[in-house]
C-alpha cells in the first residue's frame, strides 16, 4: 500500500482495520518538550467515538487509546509517539453472508482487483474506523499548534443541502432520512487562525496539501479554500482582497493563503462529503463470480445516517496534522529560522466569509 | 522552498522565475525504453504558449524547449530528463514602479513575509510562467501512460458561469470583460481513461493526490470529484453506483475510484479556478512601508482575462503526472507486480457524467 | 527525531523505548499475497534475543511478538504489518543512580543537547533494544525476497581482531574480558545472493543504501563492499573483475555491484562494530552539573562483552530491508516492469572473497 | 532510475550525462538571504577540473557554470538554484570502438541488464563527470554552513597504501603507475567542525548519512567514522572517549558524533577508493553477444591513475550537503528551534585523529 503515512517532518503512520485486533498510529518528527498527557488524546478520540449521539452508529467501542512511546515525565522526547486502540466490538460473523459481492460505493471490487486479496470484515482498511487513528494523531498536533497560538475548528456546515443554521429542519431530514434506512450527504467547513508563512510555494502550496488531506478522509468528493468554486463565477475587481493598513484583507475571498503561503487571514475552506455507501436499503450488485445478485446488509450492522457528522473531528485532525507539519518546514525557509515572519495572531475579518462555528 | 518537486517515483523538479533566463524541468524516474523525441514535448509547450488565441495573453514567448539528458538514440535510458526553456520577452523594467506595492490577489506580500525578499520582475515564482515546465513534463508522462492506453483530457467547462456549451455567449462575455480591464473565473474539466487499480488506499487516494495536484496550480480554489459537491445533497439511494455485469458501474458519481483506487470507470473531475488576479482597473493597496496607495498595472502587461482557458494543459499535464507515478507505484502492490489488476481499458458508461469534450 | 522510517516503499517505521512499555514496528508497502504467520517473525525475534548465549546480555526478556495488523487469512493483504512487543525487564531503578552523569561513549550527552530530555532509563531509544523491531521487520522482508531466490545470511568474521575461523583462540578471548569487566569490538559480514539489475545509480546506489542501513546500526564504525579498504592498495590492472562467458565475474572485488546496481555476483560486505560502551570498570566523565565524576555502571546491569555478536541477526535483517525495497523499485526501471532483467540467480564465484559462513 | 536527489530538505537533483549536452543540478530547500554570486560555485568547480595538475585526465573541458535560477540581486531568495554547465570535449567516435564490450569494472553490464539500453558515450550516466554537479551544489551548502561557523575539509590520506605525509615516495608511486598504464588506490579523509545536535537519531544517523553519500561516489569501497574498522580490535577501556570539563572528549575515537548526532567534537571519517578502473592495459572481457574479447581504451582517451585524488573535492561537496541537510533538519528538534543546543564551535582535541589537512 505504501501510502500509510501523512506529512513530511510530522508524519504519522496508521495501520489497523476495522475488525482486527486494532488500530493505531505512530507520530515520528513531533519536537521534544511539549507537554503530553493520556488525556489530551483521549478526550477528543471519545468525541469522534461512534455512538454519542442520535445521529451517529451504534458500534460500541470504548476506545481507549495507549500510549506506547515517546512521552517521559510528562513531555514528548522528540522520539516517535506511539498510541493503540484495541477494536472490541469486532464480531465478524455478520460480514460472512455479503463476503462474495461487491458492495455498491464500496472498496472491495477495487482492492480485490488490486490486492488480489480483501478483508472484507467491516471493510478492513478502508473502514472509517481507521480514522480513529488520524483523530489520535490530530489531537498530539493540536498540542504543538497551541504553543503558537494556532488554532482550528471543524464544523457542520450543510446537511442534505440545508445549512445547518436551519437546525430542525435538519433535525427533521436526519430522522426521517433514518427511518427509511437510506443516508445524507453533507459539508464540513473548518476555519483556522495562524500565522503569516505557513506553506511552501510552487507545488506543495497550504491549499494543496489541505486539499490532499481531505480528500484522503473516506467519503469525502471535494474540496474549496475561501470562494472556491462560487470564484468561477466571479470577476477580479470583485474576487480580488484588498489590503487594509494592518496588513490584513478586508475581504477574504481568498480564504487564508496567497501563493500557497498563510497570509494571516482565517483560513477557511470547506470540505463535501457524500452520503454514507452504507444503507438499510437493498440494492442491486454482481457476485464476486459474475452473477447479479441483491446487496443487503446485515441486519444489525451499524452505520451513520449522515457520515459527514463523524468527519468533523477527522477534518479538524486533518487540518491540525497539515499545520503542524507546515509550521515545522516553515523554520527551514530562511537563514532566521522564519520565525521573523510570524506575525501577531490574524484577527478575524469583518468581511470575511467566516463561519457560525456550531457543532450539532 | 523545499516544495518545487512534485511525484514519488515519477518526479519532477521544477527551477526558474517569470523573469529569469529560463524555466526548466528536471523528470527523474521515468522508465527507460520509451521513444521520446523534442517534439512530442514542444507541441503541448505550443498549445500552452501566451499569445496563441484572441483570449489569452499577449507575452511574445518561442517556448523553444531544449532537451539536456536522459534521451539516447531517439529513446529514454532511465536517466533523468532535463528541459530547458529560456525566457526571452523578460523586459522587467515595468515591474519597477510597483515593486514597493502589494499586489491584491498576488503572492508578493506572503513571500516577503516568509523569505524576506522578493522577486518581483512578473510574479518571480509565483508567476503563472512556472506551469509551462508543468506542461513539459506532462508531454513525457503521457507518452509513458500511452504504452499503457492511458489516457487524459481537460477542457474548459464553464466560464464566468456559463457553460461552454453556450459558445457564443461564453465569447461575448470575455470580450466584454477585455474592454473592462476586467477578468473572469472558469471551470476546467477533465476526464481520463485508464486501469483498475491505480491510487492507494488511506493517504494516498488517486482523488488525494489528485486534489493535491490541481490545487498547486496557480489560481486554482477548487476540486471536486464525480458528483462533487452535488454529493452533499443527495441520498445513499441515489449516489451509490451499482455493478453492470461488466464489471463496470452503472452510474459515475464516484468519478471513477472507490476506495481511493481507480475502478476502471472514467475518472473525472472539475478544478474551479478565480478570475485573473491581474486586472487593468484600479486598485487600492499599501505599500510595502505602509501607506495607502492605488496599484495600476503598468500600461502594456501582459495578462490574460480568464486564467481557466491557460489552465487547461496545465491540469492536463498534472493528471499524467499523477497518473504515471499511481501506475509505476502500482507494480509494488502485489507480489506478482499489480499487471494482474489491469483489465481492458475501461470503456464509457452510458449515464455517466462524461464530458463533450470541447475546447475554446 | 524524523528519522524513525527506513525504506523507500518498503518501509518500516519504529517506536518504543528500552524501558519503555513496549518496542515496535509498522511495516508500510509490503506487496499482497505473502503467507505469513507470526512464528515467521518470531523464531528471528529468539535469535536475536538476549541470553541465549554465554556470550551475550543477560536481560530476561521473553520478547513476544504481537502481530497487531496487515494479514489476513494468513496472508498479507498490501495493508501496513504492524508489530508490537512488550518490555518485561523493564526495572529502572538502577539507573536513577547514574541520571546525571555523561556516560562515556553513549548517546546522552547529545540527546540532552538536542532535545533539552533524556528518558536516561536504560538509554531510552537510543538503546540497542530497538532493533528487536529491526529484526521483526527483516523477517517480513525475507519472506518477500525468498519468493525470488533472494538469500542473506550475516556472520561474524573477526573478534578483538582474531578472525573467527580460529574458534577456541576467540572463546578464550571473551572469556577473559568478561572477566576484567571490559569488551570487545568485532567484524560482521554479510553475503547475499541476487539476481541482477537491484539498486539505483548515482545516488541510492546499493552499496549507499547497504552503508546507510549498516552505519545507522549501534555501535557500527564502519562499511566496506567487496575489497572496501584493501581496494585502496591495489592497482586497476589487479582489482578489476573480468567477465567470463557466464556472465559472471572471475573474482569478486567488487563484492556484486557495478555502478550501484548488482550484478548478479555475492553481494559481498563487512561492518565494523566498536567494543560495548558499557563496560563495568569505572571510567572517569562529568556530571550534567559540570563537575567531575566517576561512572561506574550499577552492579547487576546487563550487558555484552561483545556488541557485534548481538549485532548480526540486525545486520542480516537491515540487508534484507535493503533488498526488499530495491527489488520493489527495480520494477520501475523500465517500460516492462524490469523483470527482464533478472537472470538466474547467481553462482558463488570460485575467486570471490567468499565467508566460511559460521556463527558462533 | 528514480535516485538523481540527495537530501531532505537541502536537497539537489542532477542530470546530465558524460558525453550529452551538458550536466546540471537544481537545488531546492536552501533558505533565502544567503549571498551568492557565481564565482562562489565557479571556483570550487574549478578546483575539481580535470587537467589541472600532473596527476589527473587531460579531459579539455571549460566547465563554466551557468546560473539559472533562485537568485536575485544577489542573494538567494529560497526559489530553487539550477546550475549548468555545458559539455565540451564530448567527442564520443572514440567509443564507437568499444560500444558492444562489457567493460572491466564499470557500470555498463548492469546498466544493460537493468535498462534495457545504455548510453556508451564515456559512461553516460555513470561516469565520474556528474561529480562536478556534486561540487556545484555542494559550494551552495558551504555558503550556508559558513553562516553557522560550520567548515568541513577533505584531504588526500593515503595513495597505494602510502600516507600522503611520504609525499616523494608517493609521487614517485603515481608517476610508476601512469607509465605503466596501470592505475591506485586511495584513501580520502574529511574533517569538519560543527556544532552539538547535528543528525537524527535511529536511521538517520550523522554517520549513516555520511556513509550514504561517500558510497554514492563513483569507485568509493568503504567508510569509517572515527576509529572505523580499528574499533573492531579494541576494548571498551581503551575506545571509549571520556568527557572532559569543557564537555568535549579528552580522545576522539567515535569521531565526533554520538548515538547519532555530533557531538560538538570535531567529525572525522575516511572513505576509501579503489583504482580507476580504466586502465591502458589490455584485458580479458566478453562482448554483448557472449564472445570473449580483448578490452583495450581508446588511444586518446582521458582517465586518471588515481581516482582518489579527483574525489577529494566531491568528499568535501557531499559533506557539505549532507551537513546542511541535517542543519535544516536540527531546527525542527525541539519547541524552541533547536539552536539551543549550538555550543560555540567546537575545538580541535588533543588527542583526536586529527588529520595533517593537506592537499596534493
Amino acid at each position: 500500500m505504501a501510502s500509510n503515512f501523512f506529512g513530511n517532518i510530522f508524519r504519522i503512520t496508521t495501520f489497523g482495520e476495522s475488525h482486527g485486533p486494532s488500530i493505531g498510529v505512530v507520530i515520528d518528527g513531533c519536537p521534544a518538550g511539549i507537554a503530553l498527557c493520556l488525556q489530551d488524546i483521549q478526550e477528543p478520540v471519545d468525541r469522534r467515538r461512534p455512538g454519542t449521539n442520535n445521529y451517529t452508529s451504534t458500534r460500541k467501542e470504548s476506545d481507549t487509546v495507549e500510549l506506547l512511546s515517546g512521552v517521559f515525565e510528562g513531555k514528548t522526547t522528540g522520539a516517535p509517539i506511539a498510541l493503540l486502540i484495541r477494536n472490541q466490538d469486532a464480531d465478524t460473523s455478520a460480514y460472512e453472508s455479503i463476503k462474495d459481492l461487491y458492495r455498491p460505493g464500496h472498496a472491495n471490487f477495487t482492492y480485490l482487483k488490486k490486492y488480489g486479496i480483501f478483508d472484507y470484515r467491516g471493510g478492513g482498511r478502508a473502514s472509517g474506523r481507521e480514522t480513529v487513528a488520524r483523530v489520535a494523531a490530530g489531537a498530539v498536533a493540536k498540542k504543538l499548534l497551541s504553543h503558537f497560538g494556532i488554532t482550528c475548528t471543524a464544523y457542520i456546515a450543510e446537511i442534505g443541502g440545508i445549512a445547518i443554521e436551519d437546525l430542525s429542519h435538519v433535525q427533521t431530514l436526519i430522522n426521517a432520512i433514518k427511518e427509511q434506512g437510506d443516508s445524507l450527504g453533507g459539508i464540513v467547513a473548518c476555519v483556522a487562525h495562524l500565522p503569516v508563512g505557513l506553506g511552501d510555494p510552487v507545488y506543495s502550496k497550504l491549499e494543496a496539501q489541505l486539499a490532499f488531506a481531505m480528500l484522503s478522509i473516506p467519503a469525502s468528493k471535494g474540496f474549496e479554500i475561501g470562494s472556491g468554486f462560487a470564484a468561477s463565477r466571479m470577476k477580479g475587481s470583485e474576487h480580488n482582497d484588498t489590503f487594509g493598513l494592518d496588513l490584513q484583507p478586508k475581504t477574504n475571498h481568498a480564504g487564508g493563503t496567497l501563493g500557497g503561503i498563510s497570509s494571516g487571514a482565517p483560513l477557511f475552506f470547506r470540505v463535501a462529503f457524500k452520503p454514507t455507501s452504507s444503507i438499510q436499503i437493498p440494492q442491486t450488485t454482481i457476485t464476486t463470480s459474475g452473477e447479479e445478485a441483491i446487496f443487503q446488509l446485515p441486519p444489525n450492522s451499524r452505520h451513520d445516517p449522515c457520515v459527514a457528522i463523524r468527519a468533523v473531528p477527522v477534518v479538524e485532525a486533518m487540518t491540525a496534522l497539515v499545520l503542524a507539519d507546515a509550521l515545522l518546514m516553515s523554520r527551514c525557509a530562511a537563514l532566521d529560522d522564519g520565525s521573523r515572519a510570524f506575525c501577531p495572531s490574524a484577527r478575524n475579518t469583518a468581511d470575511a466569509p467566516l463561519p457560525p462555528n456550531k457543532r450539532l
